[in-house]
């Protein structure tokens, strides 16, 4: 495997999002998935991927400004395919909880699956988190990732 | 079933008010639900209500600006009547999780509760989702309406 | 009973306290707690003690300016003698969910838990509710002084 | 045992890290944990290590100035080492969450981990609270040092 995709909201988030009256203002994010990935960083290229465009800011914020993460604004429709536009998606895991992430899990490498994830992902996924996303899921896969294709 | 009538706190938000100081500041919502209702939106008539007048800003702004769905400030008390003014009962899903809820969903054509409803309104709900409120619990009802009543 | 006395972190709130670089700035108050203490308001006198002197301003907000009901700022170690100077203990129905409020169940008429209560405080307790604080454990305690004690 | 050190995310705090737009704003603290550690402040040196170094401000405000403890700003990689040059690791308990905190804990005198921690922490610590960082833990742990080592 030479890619880890991942996305962001329910994943290095547990999928909240929290609004006050002007919209959109804070995301949860959790302990050791930044040491989790820091394991693996010099074994596989970690990309993040995020359909949410209204909390595209906070995301990056955390990903890229904090954790030096690349992260692109991609929609749940377009995301496999720009997965195929830059990689060979059999050389990719990808990890996701949302409602169309199954489409994708059935055309990659390998897939995760955070505990927290929608019924339809779990069930595609080759591999589920004990944790859930934001409380350790990321981290823990990372683990497994690393055990299993670099062990 | 021509409508779906939604509540927003405790069935869009996982019921939780931030409080500051000066009063209510934030809700929050979750993943999926957004998906889940764009899955139905052209079979049904999507509306939601809201008894929360001091929190009726944060999901209008959820709900109305930023998802696109209406949405009306409707007391516990009169939420029936208001139903009852604008469609056939009969042809209404309702979805809540409150303490009054049992009472319109005893009236209704099809009712819907999230797991952490009130346990009131889960004895009278047809369907009760395994997610909770704030947590897929609507994207989950989204798809149970499209093979239910759409298959 | 005559008057039922309740704290209001983890009781009314979860119990969290939000924080950021300037100190506490938020707690969590949830769905039908509200309702449930108006079905009992004119059986009994509600009273409510908070020992969070920081986060006093934050209570005070949701508890007397929102909700309507009387609160005071009551240490944990004086509070039995707070309840006892103004009302007969034997008449009085407790709810807490601290470190020390077993120490004022033992003493009062009837007392109560919320699910996410101290070990201490559920031992000592005459009923625990199912839902824990903030998540409709003031609304469960309300519907069960009304069937004990005035059904 | 001399010295109780603690770690402050997912042991004083849930784990979670609120961010905006801007970078890190808000972290969870819970109920009694003060309380737990002024049962036994008299009989042990109390000393909080954290390593998030962008939400230190946060975890100093609370610990530090309104707390009363002290609290270093010490890395995972750094903490043995740190412990070392101060104390007599075998007169040290340790009670951490994280990623690395088993290496801490196989060289300390005694060590507890938070039902919420890192499954190799939970492997490696003398004692697993029930409840879980945010929630208890910390008071929990309080009470079962004062009855191991002060009974």
């Amino acid at each position: 495997m030479k890619n880890f995709i991942l996305d962001v909201d329910g994943v290095m988030t547990n999928g909240q999002f929290f609004y006050d009256k002007n919209g959109k203002t804070h995301k949860i994010f959790g302990a050791d998935d930044s040491d989790g990935l820091a394991l693996i960083n010099d074994m596989i290229n970690i990309q993040f991927v995020s359909a949410d465009k209204r909390g595209f800011d906070i995301s990056k914020k955390r990903i890229q400004d904090d954790m030096g993460y690349k992260i692109n604004l991609v929609s749940s429709k377009e995301r496999f395919s720009w997965i195929k536009d830059r990689y060979n998606p059999q050389d990719c895991i990808y990890m996701g909880d949302g409602f169309f992430d199954n489409l994708i899990m059935e055309k990659v490498g390998y897939s995760i699956a955070p505990s927290n994830a929608d019924i339809k992902a779990k069930n595609a996924a080759d591999y589920i988190t004990e944790r859930s996303g934001g409380d350790r899921a990321v981290a823990e896969a990372c683990v497994h990732v690393l055990n299993k294709f670099f062990g």
